[in-house]
């Protein structure tokens, strides 16, 4: 895209108009400015996003969007008061350490990103459920292979880690299928769950539905308290062969101890969407790993019109002194 | 298995008793006796079900189990009052030329089919919609590549051509996901859909829900009506680059139009369950078109239990004189 150079000069008009909020880009893996100008022009009478090296006066800049900063991103800019997401998740910002206390800090929710979420999480499940890779080895050598495969959806039940935005529209739509569902959640929600949904509450619910899920999916957030979740001791408590489908953050993951419970078949394969390191180096050992399916960090994406709007949204709150809307607990991390 | 020496002995010993409705097993495609003659057995009271060969009187033959029968199969009974097929689709006793008059004919209703036929074509619906196919042929290469994808499931109408049992059960799941879901249907239904999915109705529905259709799943049953129904004409009325996903009747899928309209792009892609002559010969171009992904006619298979109940339950109402649930209606067709 080689639209910069318009951005600016289209914005650098709206410098005049004293409303418009200005904004920093911060991402050390992505080019935000040229994911995002487009779905923030309608909003140029508002804010005013560009990159550290087109900004003059850093004292003027109120908010960052942000993804993955570098360790020092925020430092030269005093007067934040807004660090937003990009995405749901909010680790890379809160693990920076020069993120400012005193700025809200929010992430995206996006209901379309919800239904995208469940519909790769439902594919997975089937995935293991139908061993639907039989299918495509079989089609390579031209075989029809009706595999003898009978487990009924409703005795195939599929654990879900995490039951916020991203776990309960998973939930929902594994159940609509006709699989028992069971959730681990701190404490009981208010609200009833669909048909087909348990849950599993309070200290060790995360273990209980692990013993319990043929397939167990993760979308926690990444916390002091869920690095690491996903490793030995809990495969162990899962039935023998159980799927693991891992689409939170990849520090949840234990590597070697996944490595271990494929070789001895404790899990029968996994679907793996983040990693430890993203890009997955190319040398990883993984990628030839017959028992696992690699996607990109690509299970679901909150669409840029949605950052535009919702950034736009906060910026404007947390000027006006108010709380944005989807503000996260940084003492809880998420 | 080895079974069938028992349950001959174990069996005769029930010829005693008066009331046990004596069947037979016809079909030239699976061996009938070896697939549920376990789940018969819990019935033995009240139903015995042999093959022909080991039927002395068919006089005493009351009913059939049957799937795809020879031509004359059904010749030698002379006294059936009931014809059930082993699963949803009923057009392989129908089109059976020696098949009674008098018989009815059942079909089987296998509400977990429904759920395992749902995930199925949500599996295919999303495979296409997010063109999961290429992170397998990255993952051959060690490759990570996020694909600039960016359709919300929102802007991505599934189309339903057979909205019974089967259809109805797949709408639902696929409209869960956000997906527009458009069903053809010849009059509309008296129970309100489920949120997202709408009808076209009447004449040339089908046609119109092709027109609206970036994937068209097929599931009707095959009727002289809708043989050859997925043709060239509809395939044109499609958007450009829409997917199939056949999982009704070989006979239902023009071949050579379909080979046409992948070759010109006019169709981007389809997944097929089903075939004229299957299994599919070894030799056939489908086998390694990539645009085509090939299962073996096993998208959902109704429990081998709810079969013995089924059929159990119509024997009785049959020789009752009673019309047996899940009749179908042979002017129809299905
Ligand atoms: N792979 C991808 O493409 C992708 C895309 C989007 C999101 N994600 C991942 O999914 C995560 C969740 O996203 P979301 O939008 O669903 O977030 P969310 O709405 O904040 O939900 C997080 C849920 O996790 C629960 N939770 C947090 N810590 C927990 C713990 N220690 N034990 C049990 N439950 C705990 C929370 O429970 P409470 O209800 O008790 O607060 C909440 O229900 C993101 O942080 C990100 O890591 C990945
Ligand atoms: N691939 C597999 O593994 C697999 C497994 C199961 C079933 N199937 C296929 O799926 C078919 C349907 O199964 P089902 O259990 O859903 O049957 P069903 O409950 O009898 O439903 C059939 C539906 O098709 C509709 N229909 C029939 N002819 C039509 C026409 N000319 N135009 C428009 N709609 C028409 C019927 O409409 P009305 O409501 O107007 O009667 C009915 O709603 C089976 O016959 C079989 O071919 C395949």
């Amino acid at each position: 895209m080689v639209r910069s150079g318009g951005n600016h000069a289209e914005q650098g008009n709206d410098v005049s108009n004293s409303e418009v909020i200005e904004g920093v880009y911060l991402s050390s893996k992505l080019d935000l400015e040229e994911l995002f100008a487009d779905v923030f022009r309608p909003y140029a009478d508002k804010v005013r996003i560009r990159l550290p090296r087109d900004i003059e006066d850093p004292s003027r800049i109120q908010f960052s969007v942000a993804w993955y900063p570098e360790k020092e991103a925020f430092t030269p800019y005093p007067n934040l008061r807004l660090v937003s997401s990009i995405a749901a998740g909010v680790d890379s910002l809160i693990n920076c350490p020069s993120l400012p206390a005193s700025a809200h800090l929010t992430r995206i929710r996006d209901n379309a990103q919800a239904d995208m979420m469940a519909g790769f999480a439902v594919w997975q499940v089937v995935w293991h459920h139908r061993n639907m890779g039989h299918y495509l080895q079989r089609q390579a050598f031209s075989t029809w292979d009706q595999q003898n495969l009978s487990v009924s959806p409703k005795d195939y039940t599929v654990g879900v880690l995490g039951y916020g935005l991203m776990g309960k529209a998973i939930a929902e739509a594994v159940a609509a299928l006709g699989f028992p569902v069971v959730a681990a959640v701190r404490k009981q929600p208010s609200e009833a769950p669909a048909a087909g949904i348990s849950f599993e509450t309070g200290a060790s619910s995360i273990e209980r539905v692990a013993a319990r899920s043929q397939a167990l999916i993760n979308v926690l957030p990444l916390t002091p308290q869920t690095e690491n979740i996903l490793n030995e001791d809990l495969f162990n408590l899962m039935p023998t062969g159980a799927r693991l489908i891992q689409l939170g953050r990849g520090q949840h993951l234990v590597d070697e101890d996944l490595d271990k419970a494929l070789a001895s078949g404790q899990l029968g394969g996994a679907s793996l969407d983040v990693f430890r390191t993203e890009p997955l180096p190319e040398d990883h050992r993984w990628w030839r790993n017959d028992k696992i399916l690699i996607t990109p960090h690509h299970a679901s994406d909150s669409s840029a019109a949605i950052v535009a709007k919702q950034v736009t949204e906060a910026a404007i709150a947390a000027v006006d002194g108010r709380v944005p809307e989807n503000t996260v607990d940084r003492t809880q991390g998420y």
